[in-house]
């Protein structure tokens, strides 16, 4: 009954088959290998366009590098305030963009509206030196409260970014999970609705260790792999990387993972739900946080299950945990099997 | 006939094994794995101490966050003028380490010895502001012309270093190739020589990602995590570092991938000598520098041979490549086979 | 009737008499001339213990810096929500500190309480690298709201600093205002209170361009001379800075240029009190924040009085400017005459 | 007899004089006053074209700020061996160009040429990623060893810099004193040379603290507020450093300075040489580099002449001192009288 998180599991059947398929001979080095060209042309097929596709070690430096290639002297990027970037990666963006400011927006649910934006963004006036700069906005799908931007919700945001000078960051660290949620296409939730450079994550649904940045107009990559040489992102054995992303997208692995991965969270959810339980956000991701006493929370940890406790700024009004409560997340992952979340949801019928 | 790099090869059987081995269930991730506990403590035993061992995922990470630990305002590191992290790192210690300068100390053989490093620090006497302060000295075991330093080498630069209130680094990108070529311990070729924080290589030798940083005194990393956080180099799903380190270790494989390396090099190394042919330094490692007429090298590489042209600022006095001709590297990896070594050195001899 | 800012005045007599003084002859550059030793020797006694004091060329210079000599890698800055450092000084202490992330502190009249600090460092556990490792906290002696801490309520924030290993930094952009204003000595409102290391702000009060960092701790500032320079913030001709100084704290200048400004304000604060006007704030220093309706505030304008809008995020609650109101900033200094007060306030009359 | 630096003297009587003029009543600060408007206005008249200037605090500053505005991830800049950015900044060029590479151009007499500028530059081929990118170049005029670039030596390099894509960078710390030297005009010397920004030093030549960034191409600058305000180095009563800029200006005092400064150097390069003694480069502005015995170089300073002694990289052939000789250097200012020079010449002359 292991939900902590979707970088507990290993990596996926096609994943670890395509590095064993690839691992013999010699190839080219730093990106140069022949395995990087094809996963390069599968991005183009996927997004329905050319892109630029840069590989780096984890989504805390794709975050930081995309952001990156849009820092500004005196910089402001505009991110939700229960985003990783702001809370869970340690600065990282502040130091790859040698100190742009992360300014918080809120918002329910996990997720800010365009509104909230522009009211976050009048404190930035254009040209008063003071307060810095305008230059990204950053948003996550999903978001950390397993919720998902509409691409309506996205294109709203992006047209507040527009009209400010600012690019659109998209943080997919669960890409492949908002997508089947949505099912919507790639180019549906990003280019088309605005966003400009995504942190295409691949890890938590299935591979060892493959992220990628995704520009999406190539350009805007220009400076991009000395951005990312400059922080020891560039991988050497890079056929390695690319290797993970072949069988990632093989046959539809990195869909079908994902749709497991909500699968199981959704029942999980129906779970909780029909035995009464409180669950703080909307499911629709592959993440579930459900709320407790304390005691009751102890005791299904007591009886095995494993999970973190989260806590957010943001609270659903009727939903914040109280005194005696806690908010804890539960994450499935392709690795998540319908026994676990049936022993579970056995455990979660005792305590409740 | 493949000499380009050692980053061409794939990953070693016994890596591959470790991590098919350990991809099932679930672990803790972000090196709470108990994996990586194991692997730790691996290191200890290697290095005869305690020390404090943090998995990244490049060599040039692991060289910059390793400066970093050590780095200072206005500080200023020391390298040979031909060093991977002066030539070849796109200023990656340079960023991660706020702005510390490399300065660079010539030497023969592509290694500086303790007299020319002291002659070089003079220009920076302590508490001349303008200047900057001394902060570092980084030797690369093996160097980049295929040599190594002797312990008692390292010994002696680790004094002046150490007169100077310098940390010293050694980079060990191909550490176990340097390290069976001495015949002498880890400890004796680190630590007992002086050196504070060692770059781990595991990548070049056998494994797919697999780069370590090793404080020989665990309280200098202190804060290491969080350098290495803030750039992105914690591995989400760190069992995959640790289990190939796992199996780089598992029954000396590492010593003995290194020794077959190095075996390739030494076997070209007599081949070209024995046919009168210009090899620019000492053999002692995996890596062999020819030097041929610009003709001949292309005639190689019509007959299939594969390798870098490479260009040194310090050359040995006799061997310096005249106008026609050029330096080529060949590296030898656990990958080579005895057959390619035959395939060119029958080449070779065609050409010469 | 110019209240737009204490740096919209000149220098004061003292100052420039100093400056005149001291500019005949040769004198060492860097901060080696005599001048600096004996302004440092008055620095001593001041402060009423030997101190480390540096000049450079601006407020946001000295915070920035101050802030750099305490940052960590993934360092986290606690300072209130409209702080100076946070709103106004475009992400210099983010760059100054290699990407230290400002961390604001809610809190109603421009200050935060012990308390508050401590709630909000509760975020940042010890250890938990993904959050980063908290590093400083910082106070505004006057704060941006015209407010000032107590010795006893800096001491409180200083006891929950040390208690979570952060140093307490104090801007004290307007600290003679402040130090006028509580009566105090400038030991009992700095160290003996917890503040580690001092932006002494001398510009606003009567000089043309004097600042200074000062470390209770001097060995606090041992790198600080390199941090200064790789800034680009070593006067050359330091005696311009050193004499600056020495004019202003001549006869107890800075102390009456102080207590003029603070005099004024609270003429002004009392004149539109006894009108029926609202102010913000308290007016315990050398700025007013009267609010106002928008036509009222431009028929004052259009009457010759100069002043800028002024917007915070904590209002007090009964005081918040509605829709159809506007804050402003009246901010006094040395320079301001009665006259241009009586005046503000007949004008301001006619408008109430 | 003080030729210690021509940072060791104070303003200029015009200099005094113009802020003394300027010193009452309120003006707007941060670069809002009407005095930088219409220095402004001078700039370009001075540069005979309309120029984008900003004032920082210190010469490092107006160097490492230049440069920043044309740095790149990975940058490479490229400056003389033994330039000030390059041995006497404290790496603040590198800081705040988030960690660009210095690299060094050998070149005599203190200059390098537009052939070993390409021939540096080689070693860093276009889109070499590893190698990192080229960004600049930087001259100094003069240059620390006293000499001056011609606008043709000046429009060679600026060739190879622009066919490679790097901006050129003047560090005029002494431009007056190159300026009159050479009798050609501030365009001349700059923009029709190819020069794209320059340090515009005044301080070492009249003023106390008047450094200026100008770019030749404004849009250049478009982000140079940013950086300006980021780094600390907005001053915040701007009036102060326009008005020096104003007396620095008024009836060529700038000019007169720099060449009563040049006549100087010139009568005391004049009377060693007519002793018969050494001096290392020629004088072509208003420092000179003798060699002498050491012991006769202490009987000068026992005779009360101030001077530092200097150490270079790239002497001339024939004149680089031996184990017992020192070279030393005298620097001229406005305030060196021609009593000093006969008496420091007297004293030379009883020790040679």
């Amino acid at each position: 009954m292991n939900f902590a998180s979707d970088n507990w599991a290993g990596a996926a059947p096609a994943v670890m088959s395509a590095l064993a398929r690839h691992n013999s001979g010699f190839e080219p080095s730093y990106g140069n290998d022949p395995i990087s060209g094809s996963v390069n042309q599968t991005f183009n097929e996927i997004f329905e366009r050319d892109v630029a596709v840069y590989f780096v070690a984890t989504g805390t430096a794709a975050n930081a590098l995309s952001l990156a290639a849009y820092a500004k002297p005196g910089g402001v990027i505009f991110c939700h305030t229960d985003s990783h970037i702001q809370i869970d990666e340690c600065n990282c963006p502040e130091f790859m963009t040698s100190g742009n400011k992360l300014v918080s927006v809120p918002g329910t649910n996990g997720k800010f509206t365009a509104e909230a934006l522009s009211g976050t963004m009048t404190a930035f006036p254009y040209g008063v030196v003071h307060h810095g700069q305008v230059a990204a906005v950053s948003i996550s799908q999903a978001s950390e409260s397993g919720t998902i931007y509409t691409p309506a919700e996205i294109a709203a945001i992006g047209e507040v970014a527009k009209s400010q000078g600012a690019a659109l960051h998209m943080d997919g660290a669960r890409f492949a999970n908002a997508l089947v949620s949505l099912g919507c296409t790639p180019a549906e939730m990003t280019w088309k609705a605005g966003v400009d450079v995504l942190s295409f994550g691949a890890t938590k649904n299935g591979c060892w260790c493959a992220e990628a940045v995704v520009f999406f107009n190539p350009d805007d990559g220009r400076n991009f792999e000395f951005f990312r040489k400059r922080s020891g992102q560039l991988l050497s054995k890079s056929r390695f990387a690319a290797a993970q992303f072949e069988g990632y997208f093989d046959n539809g692995s990195w869909l079908s993972t994902a749709r497991h991965a909500n699968g199981m969270a959704a029942r999980l959810d129906e779970g909780i739900r029909a035995l009464g339980g409180k669950v703080a956000w909307p499911v629709e991701a592959n993440e579930v946080f459900p709320i407790l006493k304390r005691f009751q929370s102890e005791t299904l940890k007591a009886a095995g299950a494993r999970f973190h406790e989260y806590t957010a700024t943001d609270w659903p009004e009727t939903l914040a945990p109280a005194e005696d409560e806690v908010c804890f997340r539960l994450v499935a992952s392709f690795a998540t099997s319908e026994e676990d979340v049936e022993t579970f949801l056995k455990a979660y019928a005792d305590v409740i």
